[in-house]
């Protein structure tokens, strides 16, 4: 028997969009000589669907989907997909094998993930027990996602007698997300004795990226397929044979800028925008996510705004166009002086208070709106997605402007701390230079006042990522991190930041999940919050 | 046995101000000679905790302030409380009898819901089974919420010998669910023939209120106790006779109201801002919030901003004014005319087109921003919290500004639609005058371009309310809604508006839960989605 997986890019709700697409791969096969087609978890809907699930037209279009694409089977390969599938007033995340023109086997998911970025148990049912399928001759055990890691699951389809495992997912990119599922696949190979094929998903939505590198495993659990990261592909795969040259993996740096370019261009496209457009100030953050929007959309699809205030050294002015010049964008430039002197006038007399636009809190969010709502008219003219470009360190202490900087419907930086932000342009620039060396040398301002710098007002970002990562990823307290070694008031400090600044992050926008705890998905605090540890 | 229902209204987050107040209300009751004193539903972390409930030290230091409270039923009364608990690396959502200076019995909550606003299968492991506890001489039946709208688990503890049943709760107020909440207790009194006590937090947490109300029954489903809503109370009552005088429900528009209200003072407090500020522009929407927060908070802890354009109509200032007037609220006036001419000028360069402002998708958007900028001036400068003032219509379809009139820290009216705001406008005038006769009779117009008017963007409200409230409140797509006599046509229009604008409602900031299907909580859509239905 030959496989193909059709490792595919899907797009939320679009059920009629997804179906031409798994039907265009299931042709391609069919010519390749597949005898099955494997397509990824909920493919005909596209993953996460949320509470699309929840509207009964959704079900029925999407059913009526997988019985199409079951009658384009009456002669050729059987295809399987993924989608939402009711019976008996139950709803499932349902692996469907589709052959000789009928859905001949439908096998519920199990284990539904409730965690971290996943709401199964909001939208699906669990399915009762696998059931192994009989097809051409051959016991397949069918499942999905999480039902891999669960260890009793592939030992009930192995002892009823299951020749091969397919598991189809939709599994979101984190960092070191590759090896982990391959470990877990091959703990269910080693326990069965049995061939296992992976299919993911690949593909941006919202915040989450699925990086495809579908995999099969020989019942030995040496590597019989590996399909490419960060695309679509289509590949026939012979899972009982093991490959002879291995694959290698990327660098930690190549898949964060793999997976942020690819979310980002996968946003802009599914939702239709002609290209994007940012700030430009000369630091390192815009400079980085301008280099990455060129990577995913080429540049003449990206244009960067420079918004001069008095505040502005001249290098950061000359870096600003220099990061243009490397990357070959356009640029306007809308100076927010005007705007300053404005508001100055208009509010002195109501604040009673000449001063007020000193304050960095007061004035300095009005600089950084004026450059929001510049950015913001840009984008309306011409049909460009805003990008914001706070970076996770900025993000958890609430360093940024709530409708300033924030502004913008997409942040390819939002999971990536400061200190990884320098990594990534350094390794980016030694694939080419594209970010002014000045930009990555130079210690950080937001240039909201004169001569300030961020560590004036934050720890130095080497100490504040620790005690982000301790607090955030680590869901460490106070006292845990003071007991670490950190400073008292520091640490108090930090927390405190956080604590405070979660109605920003709040009405921020999506941005590429990828750590273990994306802000909003994978993080879910109350604004009301009296904890202070 | 005397019972003490203790209707407090926790802090999310704050274990140590909860476990004070807990104690404070249970030294009251011992006064008043009660046997054991009730507290709702995890009153001691607050409700819905989110995910602060994953963080090792905050569920030790609930646990640790059980054993504290426990400690102080030595002598006197027992105590019932709801906590997180953690047993054997499984997290519960848990009732706590603390009697005799120890915790006398754990029941963990069985039933946790995953559904509309709840999270619970997220953070919580579901308990196996109810077991009654026996608490001098008597047996008792405990349930959590909704562990009693499953018919089994009341019938399991009558089987057990239990005499009475206690629910503890965080249920959140929607129209008409104090009466659902009393009929579900009705049929499990109907089912075991058991008196029933149920207590309901009390309190505002964001987007959700939680209305009080809680309630007795005696054995033949009669109410042996009633109450108040919508605010803290203790109250020693007797589960086993009936009431001689019955409670009056709240009309629609009072509970209406009484949420509105409650959610922001209790945001307001729990987050320690001096007051609001909101923009008046003398529409209905703006008027109805403004004596909304007045009657919250008092008027010397409101402030108006009119901010008038070339565009806003004489009697729209005059309406502005003739609100803050019958309210008496201060206000002042910031005109953004300058701000517009300042944008004009700045931008018609770089946009070589000399009437962009016109455009009302761009320019109109301008004067929203400005708008929006001068009132976080504001709230930056003096402390006041801005209120957005979008009602559910608007918002459903994005007739709003992002970053413009969409700017804010709290909506009462994100969860009102168009037709209701009339009707709360009668309502509340009809109780003392606060709302300009003119800001109810006029056609309502955002006042961005000359002579404006939604309903040349929008259909009727009307109409437009009764193919939102299908669509959205009813989950119907496009085709169900016309095959109830709807325009094609219009519904299309609306159903693509409310698609399209997922990424404003995605930044927007939280309000008041009135209704089942309160956006962000209750509904949970992707940003892309190819969903047409």
């Amino acid at each position: 028997m030959k496989f193909a997986i059709a490792q595919i890019n899907p797009t939320v709700g679009d059920i009629a969009g997804n179906a031409a697409k798994i039907l265009g791969f299931y042709e391609r096969a069919k010519k390749q000589g597949a005898d099955l087609v494997i397509c990824p978890e909920l493919c005909v809907i596209g993953y996460p669907p949320e509470d699309l699930v929840l509207m009964p037209s959704f079900r029925k279009k999407a059913m009526q989907a997988v019985k199409n694409l079951a009658k384009k089977t009456a002669k050729g390969p059987a295809l399987l997909v993924g989608s939402v599938w009711e019976e008996k007033d139950k709803i499932y995340n349902a692996a469907l094998l589709l052959g000789g023109g009928k859905v001949a086997h439908i096998q519920p998911k199990i284990c539904l993930p409730n965690y971290g970025i996943f709401d199964e148990k909001r939208i699906f049912c669990a399915g009762d027990g696998p059931k192994a399928a009989q097809w051409r001759g051959m016991k397949i055990g069918f499942l999905i996602c999480e039902d891999v890691w669960n260890s009793t699951l592939s030992a009930a389809l192995k002892k009823q007698g299951a020749e091969l495992l397919i598991v189809i997912n939709a599994s979101p990119f984190e960092t070191g997300k590759l090896a982990q599922r391959k470990k877990v696949a091959a703990q269910a190979v080693k326990r069965t004795g049995l061939p296992l094929i992976y299919v993911n998903t690949v593909g941006g939505q919202d915040d989450i990226v699925f990086d495809g590198g579908s995999f099969a495993l020989d019942a030995k659990g040496r590597v019989a397929a590996q399909l490419t990261e960060f695309r679509e592909h289509l590949e026939i795969i012979h899972p009982f044979s093991a490959l002879s040259t291995q694959h290698s993996a990327l660098s930690m740096e190549e898949s964060l800028w793999s997976a942020m370019s690819f979310g980002l261009s996968d946003y802009v496209r599914k939702n239709g925008f002609k290209g994007v457009v940012l700030g430009l100030s000369g630091g390192i953050d815009s400079a980085l996510s301008a280099a990455c929007a060129v990577d995913a959309l080429g540049a003449a699809r990206v244009k960067g705004v420079l918004l001069p205030s008095p505040y502005n050294a001249r290098a950061s002015i000359e870096d600003a166009h220099a990061s243009a010049r490397l990357l070959g964008i356009e640029t306007m430039t809308v100076p927010i002086t005007p705007g300053m002197e404005i508001f100055d006038e208009v509010l002195s007399p109501v604040f009673k208070d000449a001063s007020w636009m000193e304050d960095v809190n007061i004035g300095g969010n009005v600089q950084s709106r004026l450059r929001g709502m510049i950015l913001m008219a840009v984008s309306n003219k011409f049909g460009w997605l805003l990008l914001s470009t706070g970076n996770k360190s900025e993000v958890s202490v609430g360093y940024t402007t709530l409708y300033g900087d924030s502004c913008g419907g997409y942040n390819v930086l939002k999971d990536v701390y400061k200190t990884q932000i320098y990594a990534l342009a350094k390794w980016r620039n030694a694939r080419g230079l594209v970010i002014p060396k000045r930009s990555i040398s130079k210690a950080p301002s937001a240039e909201l006042a004169p001569g300030q710098k961020d560590e004036d007002q934050l720890p130095p970002y080497a100490l504040l990522d620790k005690i982000l990562m301790l607090h955030i990823e680590g869901r460490k307290s106070v006292e845990e991190i003071i007991a670490k070694g950190y400073a008292k008031t520091v640490v108090e400090k930090v927390v405190k930041m956080v604590r405070m600044s979660e109605y920003k992050r709040r009405q921020s926008c999506p941005g590429v999940k990828l750590s273990p705890m994306l802000f909003g998905r994978d993080r879910r605090f109350p604004l009301t919050n009296g904890w202070k540890g």
